[in-house]
């Protein structure tokens, strides 16, 4: 007997192979020593055509890094505009006390000045060890000798700061795609949407994200950014785990710069339903390379809900799936045990409470073979083995409660994970 | 520069070197063949002098398995009486469906039949694989041979019961103290308070636990055993995890079977007190050596929490820091990275919402070497790593915003966790 389950379809443009820079941005990363690895670690993106528009979201974390806090005051005082980003790797600058929003300070200045702009038009981005100092007297040099003359347009500027972004990364993660938006004269014109961001661990984001950066350069205001920006994390970063920890540092910055020369996108308009689908589309490609890249990982796991009450309990439900260190377990075992699965779901929560589970409606399917559905279903363990051995496995969830649905990302718990977390201080 | 954290008191009277059975109980465990290790799978225990009172709580799975539902409903049927508990292990018939209630049921009948008692006065407690079934025409035969005749009394009974619970448990866990209760004469009895429990997966207490089985001779009518049972389990299982994740088959059991001759005792009394405080010492000592045999762990991480605004948040601190997936393996790499530990504080949730957490305020030692005292402190990283190299490591926290204290308890993560729980299904 096989209850077959309907697909769950996602329904967004596809990435590009190679990823592109939207005009109106350069780029630069240089290897200063905070990495002992000897790694790019400082980068720096700027604005070519004045200030871009802004929005950001932060870690819910309770000790969030300088970084953050000198991100969220800067975007406050220029009320949702940037011409820089600052990003450094290796060290988070968290639990710093005063010294660190100092060192952060010094930074941003230094980066204000050589650009000759005011120092809340700056926004940081930081990685890496927390408790550690930034060697600001290190870096300074680098900013004097790289900005402004040193920075790079296109996607050369683009790859180096994906570079620059990675810590326990084996691979840096960048995604991008062109959408076509109405120009002031109503002609179209080409958009690009770019990202780039970091993983692998202290993942687990919550009403926030990990490092981000998304760039477009079409016209748009900051609000409108805003507006945007949200309900793309919640789908996308916010339904990302790799080990259940959030880090201090999370942060995601959506730019636009405007060089592409569109009428200014509205919110809700055509065109801004387009972006919107463009920046989720390159999001959730970002939010699948770092699950697959989670420390250890060899696996990303995708946990797809329907039939839930509501879209906050379909979320909840795939997220309890992807963040069960026993799942995860299985799942680089390669073993059905779908019990497992079961006890994940009966333990998600939203913020007002349990998720309600009825065993009678659910169902599960793992790798496309359906395991149980209102009781366990007979199924051959070696073939599902043999199916769930592959880069990708999506576990199928419909809790036959009403119309909403979710997905969320994972991966799978290996002992090179413990390796990787107990043999190095990272 | 060290800041000296005062030493956080537990004030709890010191458990036995060697588990005792109460009076008033007989027990007997057998292998029936669930578990393919021929490892006893069948537990019984059952009162000699009649029913006892009975109290227990449950686990929050919204997907309960057949032994919590049965256990439940005897409880309200029999109005916190019981005369026997079935305990099996090897299979938690969970997700089971319409069948797996049946042969639950089927099995109380039986059990009830050999003792001659209604079904209502039976518990059950299960353990194992979710999704199988229990062999139910193997087991009956085996209650027919055991009950009541091979019942045995005393500590002989107590720690066949122990060894019946383990699954993937390295050891059995039993704990027990005698303490004096006055009797209706008024010269004073002796008591016997013990506990067996089961860990090692699957653990994450909340409003909830894993099996657990305490017993006691003292005279207590249900509705007092039920006032003493909950804040135990507040401040020992809900204070406990292993691996983040809620079974479906937690129960904890409290039973008096009245045999020690004591007056009844009353909530709040100073009897009460007295046999409320041996409770939570049996309870405590248990929760400690499950979180000790954790699925691979090798190391007993235990959080204390001083400086609280309140005992909730310090209870949740406290957790965070213990389920912190980095930390365990830091922890288990000896690595003092307290940074982890910072991050996790700053994640801390109740059920009202993120636990404040002030990084000025906020003192942190690991194994009793201040790391962090509003910023981070200068320590001999070598003198520290070897100080971890223990059996147990304390993490003691300050938060500094009151006088409300927590303790929680885990283990550190290691690969042998990944090895156990991807190689096999359990």
């Amino acid at each position: 007997m096989t209850v077959a389950l309907a697909p769950f379809v996602v329904d967004l443009p596809a990435v590009e192979a190679r990823p592109r820079m939207p005009a109106g941005f350069r780029a630069v990363a240089v290897a200063t020593g905070i990495k002992s690895s000897g790694g790019l670690d400082l980068g720096v993106l700027a604005t070519t055509g004045g200030a871009a528009s802004a929005a950001a979201t932060f870690t819910t974390n309770r000790l969030p890094a300088a970084s953050v806090q000198l991100s969220r005051a800067n975007l406050e005082r220029s009320g949702g505009r940037t011409c820089a980003v600052l990003s450094t790797s290796g060290c988070a600058n968290a639990a710093t006390g005063p010294a660190g929003d100092r060192d952060q300070a010094a930074l941003a200045d230094a980066l204000a000045d050589r650009l000759g702009v005011g120092p809340e038009l700056t926004l940081a981005l930081a990685t890496g060890l927390i408790g550690s100092r930034l060697p600001v007297d290190a870096m300074r040099p680098w900013l004097d000798r790289l900005v402004p003359d040193r920075l790079m347009p296109g996607d050369t500027g683009l790859a180096a700061l994906a570079e620059q972004l990675r810590t326990t990364d084996t691979r840096s993660k960048a995604a991008s795609l062109r959408i076509k938006l109405p120009g002031r004269d109503g002609r179209h014109r080409g958009v690009i949407v770019c990202g780039v961001a970091k993983g692998v661990g202290m993942i687990h984001p919550r009403m926030a994200t990990m490092l981000a950066l998304l760039l477009t350069d079409a016209t748009v205001e900051p609000a409108v950014l805003r507006t945007i920006l949200g309900p793309i994390v919640e789908r996308t970063w916010n339904q990302l785990t790799v080990d259940g920890d959030t880090s201090t540092n999370d942060t995601v910055f959506l730019l636009a710069s405007g060089s592409a020369g569109t009428a200014p996108v509205e919110a809700g308009s055509p065109a801004g339903q387009a972006l919107a689908r463009a920046l989720e589309a390159v999001a959730r490609s970002l939010a699948r390379q770092q699950a697959a890249d989670g420390e250890g990982a060899t696996t990303l796991v995708t946990c797809q809900v329907s039939g839930g009450r509501d879209t906050v309990e379909a979320r909840a439900a795939a997220r309890a799936v992807v963040a069960s260190s026993l799942v995860k377990a299985a799942i680089h075992g390669r073993d059905p045990n779908w019990g497992r699965i079961a006890a994940a779901l009966g333990n998600a929560h939203t913020g007002a409470g349990p998720v309600p589970v009825d065993p009678d409606r659910l169902t599960i399917a793992i790798a496309g073979v359906s395991v149980y559905a209102g009781e366990p279903l007979p199924f051959d363990r070696d073939v599902l083995a043999a199916r769930m051995d592959a880069p990708e496995v999506v576990i199928r969830v419909d809790l036959g409660q009403g119309e909403a649905a979710a997905e969320a990302f994972g991966c799978d718990l290996t002992e090179q994970y413990v390796v990787e977390n107990s043999t190095y201080t990272t």
